[in-house]
């Protein structure tokens, strides 16, 4: 696997371009670093973003079949897959509106799926094992998943698609993710959580607990794999292989909220690189992701108190992506236009 | 005028539906806020949004004659209407590609245009006069433009327009705009004065001691109106016409910018009806805007460190409202989806 770090060549010509748009020198705010990075990202002044998609991965936890995490019951992952197929979730709303394609991925589900158009069959296991006992999953597990998610960004890719973003479905799923980040940031395990899709103060602290022996019966993974492995859920996995695939293919990668930036702390261990491919589609109302945002060093493009996860952050980011390449493209310069440039 | 309060009749069963919906409560964080408010304005449990259309109204300021408190030129108000008609602006670029109505009107741009099939002729006068020496408009002058405001509205809404955004071009409004702010909210003007569409440290210090100057010699107006006619711009007085109307009309108002909030100031001045119908669309990194939307008590969609006006921070709001009303409308319930509610 071969990243190529985001080409800088074109920086000035990009910066000058968007510096004689018909408006104030960097007045269009993040909108203008967004174009920038398109246009390094495609190495030309002219950027295009080609079918715009989302996948979404659904796999189950062994954790949460307990039920000290979670305030749903693990049925839910499954119910939800459904109700993807049947086009009434929020991701399903949001991707119609704005005419993403959208493709839904059982990465281990614990739950046998009658075969479905739109489903794509690349479940591991019927859900990970629990970590409180053993590690979530095997190496070769972890393998099979990252190399899952990353056939299917090929597959994507091969249709046209340039830009592409990322959801997750996975009852206990902000376990797993809180131990990744605490894992790859180094920061104490009770900063990592928050209450997932809704615990209450009793559940929370019931949540911190679990995940602190889980710290203690796995005390250090040795390698970014094997942390993926120890904690993560299949979905995450094959998340981390679908981001490393897209900053292979040089695709925008739109990455959503708590769980799929805790694939991306994954993926930028393996490739350091990924990161210059990604645009952070929003903050999430989950605590331990504004914590996250601030690791990378990033600012995301929205805050709109969301933690519903289901890639529906990125799915509201990528309109704003395209209206900043569209500037860049039709726009009329002060040269064009007639338009006086300021006097000093 | 009569502006009717927005009702809160349907509140409870409107939170209902959206904690019925396949999702944790409150995941969806400032998108539910907004589909509630989008069902109380029209007072169903399926709002619908008809026909979105952006208003630009363009006006020329005396005191931008005199380049004391402007970077730019005044003849880039005129050039930038050109502009607009000839679609290479910001904001045409950003309707285009969101299918939004966009209408241009000449409130008082000092500039004599051909007739253009997309420029609507309110003109007033060849611009406002010089703050510093007199009163910026008449009052008969304001209230001409109060009510073109709210007639270019009353046309939009009798095509059937239901959500409608204002946006604004004039070279020195900003000066304009912190006047009002500094009026209707009792704050010092060096706290309402930002850098507009780039002023430099100099500059900013020259702004501040002119517009200082300008309190001097009108101490205190004496009406919401008086204070418009004094410090306004023909496209703020126009706006402000049009956001009463609007809400009379009991449309959804997506409110800009500085300036278009320093318009609503005055509007709510008078009406304080009108912010009920109000989603305020984004964070202006103008300085004072911040603080304006504090005193307003409220929190914007958007916050991408914008600054250029024309309405754009409301031409990229529009889809988030948008999808905010199609989730409200299209998402499966916990109970139509079969999918288990939390237990507990």
């Amino acid at each position: 696997m071969m990243i190529t770090p985001v080409s800088t060549l074109l920086r000035e010509a990009l910066q000058e371009k968007i510096d004689q748009k018909t408006k104030p020198p960097g007045s269009l705010g993040k909108l203008e670093q967004i174009a920038l990075q398109a246009g390094l990202i495609q190495e030309t002044l002219e950027p295009e973003l080609r079918k715009p998609a989302i996948i979404v991965f659904a796999g189950d936890h062994g954790i949460a079949a307990e039920g000290l995490v979670n305030p749903f019951p693990q049925a839910v992952t499954a119910q939800m897959v459904y109700n993807f197929l049947n086009g009434g979730a929020a991701i399903n709303v949001f991707c119609r509106h704005q005419q993403l394609d959208l493709k839904i991925v059982d990465a281990g589900v614990n739950h046998l799926f009658p075969a479905h158009p739109q489903l794509r069959d690349r479940k591991i296991a019927m859900g990970t094992a629990n970590y409180l006992h053993q590690p979530a999953m095997s190496l070769d597990q972890c393998k099979l998943a990252l190399a899952a998610g990353s056939e299917e960004v090929q597959a994507l890719h091969e249709q046209g698609c340039n830009i592409i973003g990322f959801g997750e479905m996975g009852i206990g799923n902000t376990s797993a993710a809180a131990l990744l980040m605490s894992y790859f940031t180094g920061t104490a395990i009770d900063h990592c959580i928050g209450a997932g899709t809704g615990s209450n103060a009793q559940q929370l602290e019931q949540k911190k607990a679990v995940l602190r022996q889980v710290q203690v019966f796995h005390p250090q993974p040795n390698s970014p794999i094997q942390a993926l492995a120890t904690f993560g859920g299949f979905e995450i996995a094959m998340i981390c292989g679908a981001i490393i695939k897209a900053a292979e293919l040089k695709m925008m990668i739109v990455i959503d909220g708590f769980i799929v930036s805790a694939a991306l702390l994954a993926a930028a261990a393996m490739h350091p690189e990924v990161t210059g491919y990604c645009v952070f589609a929003h903050c999430s109302d989950e605590k331990g992701h504004q914590a996250m945002l601030r690791h990378l060093n990033v600012s995301p493009l929205l805050q709109l108190d969301m933690r519903l996860g289901e890639g529906t952050g990125a799915a509201l980011a990528i309109p704003l992506i395209q209206q900043a390449v569209a500037f860049l493209n039709n726009m009329a310069s002060f040269n064009s236009a007639q338009v006086s440039n300021r006097t000093l």
